[in-house]
């Protein structure tokens, strides 16, 4: 493994220099300070520029990059029919270009790590593979209360599960649970206890619309949330992604089970799916929040810095509250609270972390202020202030420059032609 | 005047030849076509790019880029007061200076025309007739209910009336009424009738908060509307900011007025100030809209493509309707109708138009959809698509490069340390 120093970067407000070995961040010690074990590093002068953990997208669809625009404009109950209609045509060729895209798309927004929710787990992989991104790939439950699709779904992921021990350390198998409403009881619980007796993530879209929660109460007589701890599925494994649509007691359930919850703000507003999510009842109770950006056939693109604002801003209004999500806690969501939610020791400039970091370019306008840094970022630039992005120790991106990634853009739209 | 000519350039979805002549919309033919007048004219190879007319931003405060950041995160009542404690410091280098910023930032982002609300107004047309943005620059009327501040506030009017006459025709001068809650009743109808008398818009921050109008209605016994209404200030001249805080009257009464209203969404998410914009209600009863990012201190920036996707995303939730602001209408609020309520013949990629243009680069992953070129350039682009931008027939930037920026961000630099 390779050795970076990089130098007189700014983090936390002070000029530092630090010493990446490995895949890990060894020293952060003040500018200019010896580093004897740093022999040999390649050095990269960063003056000027703020070191920030690289971005943890805790829910998205990454391969939905080339569905992006299918379905615009339209309520989550026909999109999501339209999705599945789409989602026949897709291929295996369809999910390693189109993830890689999400690669590039990630890298070039400052995301270093996802967790995805997406079909044909090998293509996915290798493509995450190839771009250096840091991923939880789930397999999809989806079954649509057929015992034939569940049959076939239990074998395919106990397959792809072994599969996976193939998979790069930075690259981690998971369980998904589409829905209460897309997945029979048997499935869920299958997929639960398959989970838990391999020691995975569970991922499930929770109380995404209102319409969820009132068929829920009507089929099984409880909410959504109610429903999974009742099948015992809700624990600290659990990444549970919207919880839009929360009573008081739901968010009771799911602070004592430890479950960790992804805000995906755009996609919520965009399918007008609800855009009051209870921050600081949730944040009171002591839940785990993350932010994510969902897939793009919803978002339409995966900028978690865009993410970031339309949250806060949004929070703001609904709430009549201009301090209703400090800009520490929104970074927190957008990294350290999602690196724990995936298990990942990540999230953090910090020495012992893995060095899962981006390099913000702060020479134009929108850094032009006395405010501190976090307001200039996420209230006023884009994600093209992204100059570098390192993961697991490596340079994915420098100078906004992603290798192949002409050859990436130039084969996706060959499919995309093909598919038209 | 020069002349230039766009070749094999994207416009409505046809590859194009755009011709052109001094400061208008000369020719637009299918690519290849001859154009025997354009001999001489400097030609420009678009292939691949798509053609759009400049956006209009039609209400800011430009100089505000240098207050960024200040007063963050709190309400509408404490953050002006703030404001206008800090502007009473500033100077008219800062105001150059920070007008130059802001002139910078919209051409970066595909601006090329603003209504501007602020100070100084000698020093902002320096700026903004040095860098070649057409604008519509108001002086504003801001007495606090003191007769002394009245009595300099016309004489200064007046005297900057007479003065504006040797600016550029580019530049435009019009008055502004700050608010019904901060001007006497006695300045409104003087600056009124001096706005009539010399044939110039007027532009009014208008129900901007629910406190504004508790507070008029209060004072006044009607709503904010109907105070100025009653005062004969509301007309096809008047240019409304926010307009958030209306009722079916006030709704009324400003479409039979005429009057264009100016939707600021970030600012009025950021300071809490409330999110339920009556689009389609105020678009049913035939009322103009425009799109504005406000001053950089609420918004925080200037990037109306940005302010587009807020925009479109709040009202989709709001409403609880995927397709409650429509692309075209909204992409219209952002260039045509600003255009309309500004009285420039622009905002339109058509013959006699002036030549204030803008060329999107597509070569990004955002644009990589089968999706129409709107849903990917709103919903999923940002700002940095935006290759070149060409005012009054030139270019103001090309592959990004803006002629000085380096020069401008360090002047506005070391201003902003001395006053830290």
């Amino acid at each position: 493994m390779g050795k970076i120093l990089l130098e007189n970067i700014i983090s936390e407000g002070e000029k530092r220099d630090v010493y990446i070995d490995g895949n890990v961040i060894s020293r952060i010690v003040p500018a200019g300070t010896a580093l004897p074990n740093a022999e040999g590093a390649e050095k990269v002068d960063c003056s000027g520029k703020v070191l920030l953990p690289g971005m943890v997208n805790a829910h998205t669809h990454a391969a939905m990059t080339l569905l992006r625009g299918v379905g615009e404009d339209i309520c989550f109950a026909d999109w999501i029919d339209k999705i599945w209609l789409e989602e026949e045509k897709i291929d295996g060729e369809f999910i390693y270009w189109a993830t890689k895209v999400a690669c590039l798309e990630m890298i070039k927004t400052g995301t270093t790590s996802f967790y995805d929710q997406y079909w044909m787990l090998p293509q996915a992989e290798k493509a995450v593979s190839e771009m250096g991104l840091r991923a939880v790939l789930s397999y999809v439950h989806l079954d649509h209360y057929d015992e034939a699709k569940s049959a076939v779904q239990k074998q395919e992921c106990t397959d792809m599960y072994r599969m996976s021990a193939g998979w790069p350390d930075r690259i981690s198998f998971s369980v998904a649970i589409h829905s209460v409403y897309s997945v029979s009881e048997e499935l869920i619980v299958w997929a639960a206890a398959f989970a838990r007796e391999h020691g995975l993530k569970i991922n499930v879209h929770l109380c995404e619309t209102e319409k969820e929660v009132l068929d829920c109460k009507a089929r099984h007589g409880m909410s959504p949330v109610r429903y999974l701890d009742s099948l015992g599925v809700l624990g600290p494994d659990v990444v549970a992604a919207h919880t839009l649509w929360l009573d008081g007691d739901d968010i009771g359930i799911l602070a004592d089970r430890k479950v960790s919850c992804v805000h995906n703000i755009n996609s919520n507003l965009k399918l007008a799916s609800g855009y009051r999510f209870l921050y600081r009842e949730m944040k009171d109770a002591g839940i785990n929040l993350c932010l994510g950006t969902d897939g793009c056939a919803s978002s339409n693109n995966l900028d978690m810095l865009e993410a970031m604002k339309t949250a806060a801003l949004v929070q703001k209004a609904w709430r009549n509250d201009p301090a209703a999500m400090p800009l520490d806690e929104l970074f927190s969501m957008a990294t350290a609270n999602g690196a724990a939610a995936l298990g990942m020791n990540a999230g953090r400039v910090s020495e012992g972390c893995l060095a899962d970091l981006i390099i913000v370019d702060t020479g134009s306008s929108f850094f032009l202020s006395n405010a501190p840094f976090m307001a200039n970022f996420v209230y006023s630039a884009h994600s093209d202030c992204i100059d570098s992005v390192i993961c697991d120790g490596k340079f994915l991106m420098r100078n906004r420059t992603v290798p192949g990634e002409h050859e990436i853009l130039s084969q996706a739209g060959r499919l995309l032609d093909r598919i038209r």
